[in-house]
């Protein structure tokens, strides 16, 4: 299979999502499936399929649709899912708890090894079975462990800060919470989640819906109204 | 202007992006940008920018620039950030209680008016002035107040049953943080947050990172043994 070709972030962002309803065909034990149908249950237009997974070798044959299977399987690989990382949380305050409390991250490959914070009161109790440790030993922790990637649930204020000293330790990805697109000088990759952009994306959705309601409302009115 | 046309949801799921970017420019009181220099900030090519930008008009003027105030003030009217929505979270565990102490959302116009759960632990305990209800209040309060969107980090297996009641009773949109792509009969917006996604493409760009250097490694190693 031809995946030399470097693939767009624009299409990797994408992924993921195959990823999922692939995931779930094949728990329905479908073992084929054409681009039509899986616009269908996606709601992404049939060509955007087509051409999304043209992107890393194309897999479709026409009139017999995609092999389910080695998709979900070709994705995988793309995605590094067989890699199985391990992973730390800095900051253990309300979202490092819900990130830590996410069964889904194992699923994918994602094991958490070590949860920090400064906190006296949260330093020392458990999140599944991973005793809260204080920041100060998070150096030796590094330095002992492989770690990949620290999830950081610092502070704004803090959050570079964290973010140079776990990149000056080696870690290879920052997760990165804070409300800011994180650059560091560390030869680190970063990605930034942004939970007010996705609101906004929600905020914009409605707002459209209730100009094309008002719309509908000034139509059918005028047209009583002839 | 002209933005009648409409703008698909690729480009509209970057709007926060360019919003966030314009907002500090404002900050540090830059009035006018070119593609070229927001490019090198945003990480965006300068092209994708201006084909963005064109779609709901282009202001961009050739050796000019963009006008700062002007795209800043367009885009938050497109994605209604003037509105002023009201919000309620529905669970209020860790991740419901990280989404309520999460400032950004209130600065960008959306009100959080209320909070609830079932658990007896969490009801009638304050979070920023608001406290906990009980979910059996909710349908009263949906009924006496007006409510925008829910935002929903209930468990997985509740996220279905809840979010076809909140709908019921009116509300336009929903936030829901279960992993699962949510689709119910009613006539809501739902916006889904797959925070693993956003954790797959880390793991793709680390993996892609590895890969490089690798390569690098063998063409310097084969490099030194000519």
């Amino acid at each position: 299979m031809d995946t030399k070709k470097k693939v767009s972030l624009a299409v990797i962002r994408r992924l993921p999502r195959y990823f999922r309803y692939l995931s779930d065909l094949l728990q329905m034990d479908i073992t084929r499936i054409s681009s039509k149908e899986l616009s269908a249950r996606m709601g992404i237009t049939a060509s955007q399929i087509r051409q999304d997974l043209n992107c890393f070798g194309g897999f479709g044959q026409q009139g017999y649709g995609y092999n389910v299977e080695s998709l979900y399987k070709e994705i995988s690989n793309i995605l590094g899912l067989n890699n199985d990382y391990t992973t730390i949380i800095i900051g253990a305050g309300h979202m490092g708890q819900a990130l830590a409390n996410y069964g889904n991250f194992e699923k994918r490959g994602y094991k958490l090894i070590g949860i920090f914070d400064v906190n006296p009161e949260l330093v020392g109790r458990k999140i599944k079975d991973i005793e809260i440790s204080h920041m100060d030993t998070l150096e030796d922790f590094i330095k002992n462990n492989k770690v990949d990637i620290a999830m950081l649930s610092v502070p704004f204020e803090q959050t570079r800060c964290v973010a140079d000293k776990v990149a000056g330790l080696g870690i290879k990805g920052l997760w990165n919470f804070s409300p800011m697109d994180l650059k560091i000088s560390y030869d680190v990759v970063i990605e930034n989640v942004h939970l007010s952009d996705s609101l906004m994306v929600l905020g914009y959705k409605i707002n459209e819906k209730l100009k094309e309601s008002k719309q509908q409302k000034t139509i059918k009115t005028s047209k009583h109204s002839k």
